[in-house]
């Protein structure tokens, strides 16, 4: 299905109706994402999700089969209904570049268009940036721990089908280097990875039954599973079966440091040095560091980075923060308990660097979301066109997309302060500072 | 997209690949889905996204675009392309039906096929039961907590997007009275709900001309938002606006127990005294059992929800159990590290019943998946026909589906003893009994 237009919370299309008739629905306004804080007292979140939040912008339709739901529903009145029939985003929308940092009250993106046109992406706005961004910022932390060795994302059986997918691309735009899922393969183009598991061992008469098999289809290079049975035994058949060759063991048990040591020591002593050892049993960013010390050679990740290692949403929100009135004149707005003075009006960014490294998230008041030069001069200008007149960059899209994204993600994390990394709960990294 | 048979790891792929090499690929086999503890250390858990799983199933073919990214990414042999082409499960499938309850070691689902195409199904099972039944976990929790005041879902911005629907359609099962999700309910029947947003206000020139704007749409009846600015004064424009007819008002900010009750008295002392109170601020279980002695009417439940309050994935397996040899007996299989003598083997499962609270979960070896008198004559047999020889059993799909499911689930949560229904972590309501 790609109803995608239905990927939307009912009062988005109840208040759209209620403007309508009170003569507001195309006022032009500006929405804005960010988040108050980030989740688990972490120092930076990722943003990820922008391209595929684009794409979902590109068919957001209301075909005939939406308007027949929403009609037979009686959702709203025949006068939306039309009205919807034409429906296209035909404004603006500028953000932050996929797989760039965001720290609090980052303007991630700014929406421009009437209230009508622009209210209604902010279900499906939110959906993609929040759930995207949990698992890429628990991603980068596991890829920091990791300190080079690489980490793969094997998780899908932990989340929705389609999040697993949405999943295991955030985790490569935030440095993982492989995915399990063939999906994310074939539409994102992400290396995928894996062999064998533990049914497959009991599927044959024997563990070098099973490896020989392994070994027969994929070749020597593979990665035997070892600790089916008896971890010391699975390896002396592995490297008996395959030979002092043999690319890999996986071990999905036990104290993995203790495990991984006894596991090096004994296919050292087989002759089997180049064998690599992956080790994937419950990681997340804590154990993978506990790990560093150990001869691990790569991670497999699972529930905890599907799940966004204990913060499965990332808490951005979508708010009006400007609107014409009947005069024309632009007002800055928010809720009575937000910080009016900060949070009111359109916004822009500025990573502001000192010495390559960066020291304040600088946002800004502006009226046309243009960077002034001395900002400018003093860091990064974080917001690049996304959406304009309707019309989406397709640089942000499909495979070239997510390499661009993950090219961003590397390049941002490069110039973060040391402290930025530490797995600790704190204070973010950079303060965010509105001038 | 539908691109249902790659929503699959890739070593499921290599696996049959290598076993299609070494002759054991169509061993008759048998895999069983199992938790084998429930998360957070809750009293029972619900089965969701039985219907979804076998909807997937029935869309699990590999057509030429997934075969082309197959090849394309060398992913398996030319041999093995041949015979996915053809790929359709042709087994049988058993298990919970969808809204029943679970503990530790029940046998969720029973798949028996070849190995080749029972362990293909692997991946989108858990996936879809993980989540599903995650979503359903803490639904149930607080459908209970609220204690017949209804409870909606509006979490579907705190979810991807394709979860969101599936997030609606398990807490639905799980009791709750409707979501915001307008997919959800063109897709599976859910009521929908929802009014209007702070920004529907913020667009306005003053409240009460948005109040007066909604109330022209969706008439007297409508729940009005009345915290954006303060909100006692609030609350006295919606009842100018709307006279004392208001069906209700929305309260999404500040201590909701205390907001609650001043708002209760002033409704009533401006004379709106059937006017409805409905909350929702950042609202789990524990919240809503906290406002149990308020004056609320219903509660709506976003971020908790869909992540599971907590538990984000249910911690499901997929293991093989059983498989034949090439003699054509029956060997019961299971990992080292598992408890062979209660794990292996093909089971069955009873929830045992005295005075019709139930207390055991009564789980049997079968070799034919019948449960012999004795034990049927002590509780309900718990596994359904979900598949026969490759055929779905309609029963369980679509709207009816989980029309049948949130049934199942209302009918099995009321055999539980009454501890079951403490909130704090604890003991399952009833042990598992492997006999």
């Amino acid at each position: 299905m790609t109803d995608t237009a239905l990927m939307t919370d009912r009062y988005e299309l109840t208040m759209i109706d209620a403007a309508m008739r009170s003569g507001t629905a195309f006022r032009p306004s500006v929405f804005e994402v960010f988040a108050r804080r980030l989740p688990g007292a972490r120092r930076y979140g990722v943003v990820a999700g922008t391209g595929r939040f684009l794409e979902r912008v590109a068919e957001f339709r209301f075909g005939d089969a939406e308007l027949a739901a929403l009609r037979d529903g009686e959702v709203v009145s025949p006068e939306l209904l039309d009205w919807l029939a034409d429906y296209r985003f035909s404004g603006d929308i500028r953000g932050y570049a996929e797989g760039e940092l965001y720290f609090p009250g980052s303007p991630i993106l700014v929406v421009e268009g009437s209230f009508a046109e622009a209210v209604m992406l902010e279900t499906v706005a939110l959906s993609v940036l929040n759930y995207d961004s949990a698992v890429a910022n628990a991603a980068t932390r596991m890829t920091r721990a990791a300190r080079g060795r690489p980490v793969a994302e094997m998780g899908s059986r932990r989340a929705n089908e389609e999040a697993a997918i949405a999943a295991a691309r955030a985790a490569y735009i935030a440095g993982f280097a492989a995915t399990s899922n063939l999906a994310a393969g074939s539409r994102w183009g992400i290396p995928t990875m894996g062999t064998a598991a533990h049914s497959f061992t009991l599927l044959h008469d024997s563990e070098a039954a099973a490896f020989q098999a392994q070994i027969d289809t994929l070749g020597v290079g593979t990665t035997l599973l070892v600790d089916t049975y008896d971890i010391e035994q699975g390896i002396r058949t592995a490297v008996e079966v395959a030979g002092t060759e043999l690319g890999g063991i996986r071990l999905d048990s036990g104290d993995l440091a203790e495990v991984a040591g006894s596991a090096r020591s004994l296919l050292d002593s087989l002759g089997a040095t180049g064998t690599r050892i992956t080790v994937t049993s419950d990681l997340d960013e804590y154990a993978i560091a506990g790990l560093q010390a150990s001869p691990v050679d790569a991670y497999g990740v699972g529930t905890s980075v599907v799940t966004g290692s204990g913060a499965p949403a990332a808490g951005m929100v979508y708010k009006l923060v400007a609107r014409q009135g009947d005069d024309g004149e632009w007002v800055g707005v928010a809720k009575q308990s937000e910080d009016k003075a900060s949070k009111g009006g359109e916004k822009i960014a500025v990573r502001t660097l000192e010495h390559d490294v960066a020291v304040e998230e600088t946002v800004l008041r502006s009226e046309d979301g243009e960077v002034p030069a001395e900002a400018a001069a003093r860091g990064r200008a974080l917001q690049v066109p996304l959406v304009s007149g309707g019309a989406i960059d397709e640089r942000w899209l499909g495979a070239a997309g997510v390499e661009a994204a993950r090219e961003r993600h590397a390049a941002s994390v490069d110039e973060l302060p040391a402290d930025a990394h530490r797995l600790a709960r704190g204070e973010p990294a950079i303060p965010t500072v509105f001038r």
